[in-house]
């Protein structure tokens, strides 16, 4: 399916049949997830992959029982990781081992180190935040590319996702990705006019 | 070309070798952006596009001289928009324009009108660049499906840019996306593995 067709026809999917995908669909879907950009290459993200009624019905309540928690086949949440360095250090051993020359390495970790120490906790969060954004999108268009439907969600409680799921201080639950089979119809999509979101000095 | 390829074959380009991309480029990107999806649908971004070289000169010390700048053919400034009541009440207008019925437009009106006055200044802005990350991915995967090039760049000042393009207050500059066509060789992708991001309880 070509890319603009993805995006015409990849909608916010708000009850799905119950129907479960495959697990190669959904490994599919997580390699296209774990294949996205993000600042420095640092990928401060997890996915959590939820497939079993009981913790799905258990999370419903956190997210104002909205249907799709429910429905779906996998709930994936999405978690910013906010522990900066131990990225950096992972990226290191990781940029190491595919034999990353030092003299490229080296002042590119260090940059790296200089932006992370130059964060507060808070601009820590919303940064990984931001990066957590670029790996929902591929989500939302990988789900399409594979031929099944999905939902961005940002209507839940975050603190209680993280006490439900006994989640670590750093990872912040960021937005759910439902994942499944449509059992609703596409409405039609509304966007601004370009005129009001393109700006040509 | 399949998502998958899309997703393969993008990569951060360091330099452009300078051709024009055609009108008709251009345009078909920024429909993809414009189609991206938003937290309640309320697209908080614009998109500037700087072609002309004068005005790359004078960013380019403001995001490090790095070759992208004024290599590159256009210049895609992600900026978000933290007016979301401005935003709320553009919605309710097209979605009225659309035919969607009050019955329907009117609670999803309140609950983000709800939601909006809910949230700090800082909240605000966090939130709207958060949704411009999900316009940068259709950005950097729209470029690759359209036979061209990009680079996500964060390595900017968002007030020097704000103030070289004299941006009203609610536009905050988030980051950048050069387009072209790249001068440079992809290198290998390295990602973190897959037991490293993925959580299956």
């Amino acid at each position: 399916m070509e890319f603009k067709q993805i995006i015409s026809n990849r909608y916010a999917t708000k009850s799905f049949d119950g129907r479960p995908l495959l697990q190669d669909q959904v490994d599919a879907l997580l390699e296209l997830i774990r294949f996205a950009p993000s600042s420095f290459n640092l990928q401060p993200w997890k996915i959590l992959v939820i497939k079993d009624a009981a913790t799905k019905e258990k999370l419903a309540p956190a997210a104002w029982n909205q249907a799709q928690i429910t429905t779906c086949s996998h709930l994936l949440v999405l978690l910013a990781d906010t522990n900066v360095s131990a990225l950096i250090d992972r990226l290191d051993a990781q940029m190491t081992a595919a034999g990353v020359h030092a003299d490229q390495r080296d002042p590119y970790l260090k940059m790296m180190r200089g932006f992370a120490s130059g964060m507060s906790d808070d601009q820590k969060r919303s940064w990984s935040q931001r990066q957590v954004y670029l790996a929902l999108g591929n989500a939302l268009n990988g789900a399409k590319s594979l031929g099944f439907d999905s939902c961005p969600m940002e209507g839940f409680d975050p603190v209680q996702f993280a006490k439900i799921l006994n989640l670590p201080a750093n990872l912040v639950p960021t937005v759910l990705c439902p994942i499944g089979y449509a059992a609703d119809v596409q409405p039609a999509k509304i966007r601004f006019d370009k005129k009001d979101v393109v700006i040509v000095p």
